[in-house]
């Protein structure tokens, strides 16, 4: 039975969130990697990348990893309790609950992150601890069987750590060597300290709405209250 | 009018040398970026992952950048003539000519890089001289209006240098920011020199078809005889 690896997709879905991933484990080599989604029709993700589901929710199988991509859409799935409830079975028998970018507050609001040491993007880490995780500031965060990546291209770094984990040191480098995996990224501003003031606020400009929203979200969902961003 | 950005999308294409840069320049002030194909019909990708079209070939508009990724598909187009035609006559008035990963060789083959520098997937490098190509083992190589990046994941370094140019340092910053891209690799395994020989040779046991299949298509091309790989 080849591993059975999930990849959950949702409207506003941050495609890169998955796409990543999906091709580092794309080379696994005995598994099948299904893009989960409600139904079997496109799925338009936060950027208008169209995305096409090759498994329905109610047709999935038992995973060994299932793992939760982020972007915008997550403020839906958050009170979704039907995408919540099938995240709460899938946990039960998955050998990895995994997240990349803002997926993890999604493992928050099911319940599945207490007293879980977590990670998720910088601009939503601190919305971690109302769900009772743990919020440590790393790129990849193991704890168990929960694996979570930060923002967006973290699910690369995420992908190769849980590939070794699945495959072996050996595989997982082989892999990284034909993605060519050795990053230079043209500037130092990957992170909030990274970067000029300026630039902070211009990223945090374009993540404003959904900021705002997940903090009414994450309180109404858990009762607590939750650092106001002022951005 | 907004910026022009076309991504060519092709049975066979590494899904990661298109959604990463496409993930990049989504979030271009005023731009539209097409994924252009023959059809719009469903692509499948190398690895399975499904590709809507935006844009067919033959309603394409005039292109700011051009941009080809690579994969095992552009075996194929490597001798396609309408695919090559096409891009002759994009590159006339595009502002930029661009390839990721093995899309270079798909830009050689239309005649494009002739005295160009330019790199590609480290598994071609050694390909692109038939071509008349000055082949540079850097991640992202620009030479005038050409710009060429490395294998699959060099499109994220890629697509910010070109942001950096079409938009500005802080806009490209605040871009990289959003992606949290701070790479953080769990290995030191992106390229052949960092390798084990073992972990060398899966990778390239992996690649050896489409190699061997590329040394011949460039041969049949060029009339110029290329390095056999022997792996």
């Amino acid at each position: 039975m080849p591993l059975q690896i999930g990849l959950l997709a949702f409207p506003g879905v941050q495609q890169l969130d998955l796409t990543a991933p999906y091709e580092v484990f794309a080379s696994l080599p005995d598994a099948t990697v299904h893009i989960v989604a409600e139904e079997l029709d496109p799925v338009r993700s936060a950027t208008g990348l169209i995305l096409m589901p090759t498994t329905r929710r109610a047709d999935c199988p038992a995973l060994d990893v299932v793992c939760v991509p982020g972007g915008v859409g997550v403020n839906a799935l958050m009170r979704d309790e039907a995408w919540l409830a099938f995240l709460r079975s899938l946990a039960e028998t998955a050998r990895y609950v995994t997240s990349v970018c803002t997926g993890a507050l999604v493992l928050g609001a099911a319940g599945l992150l207490r007293g879980v040491r977590a990670t998720t993007h910088w601009a939503a880490h601190d919305l971690l601890a109302a769900f009772g995780a743990l919020p440590i500031a790393e790129r990849v965060v193991r704890d168990g069987r929960f694996l979570t990546g930060g923002g967006v291209t973290a699910g690369i770094d995420f992908a190769l750590t849980l590939y070794a984990e699945l495959a072996g040191q050996p595989a997982a480098q082989a892999a990284q060597l034909a993605l060519e995996y050795a990053p230079a990224p043209p500037f130092k501003a990957g992170t909030p300290e990274a970067v000029d003031p300026a630039v902070l606020a211009a990223a945090r400009s374009r993540l404003r709405a959904s900021r705002a929203e997940r903090e009414a979200i994450v309180e109404a969902l858990t009762g607590q209250s939750v650092p106001r961003s002022q951005w």
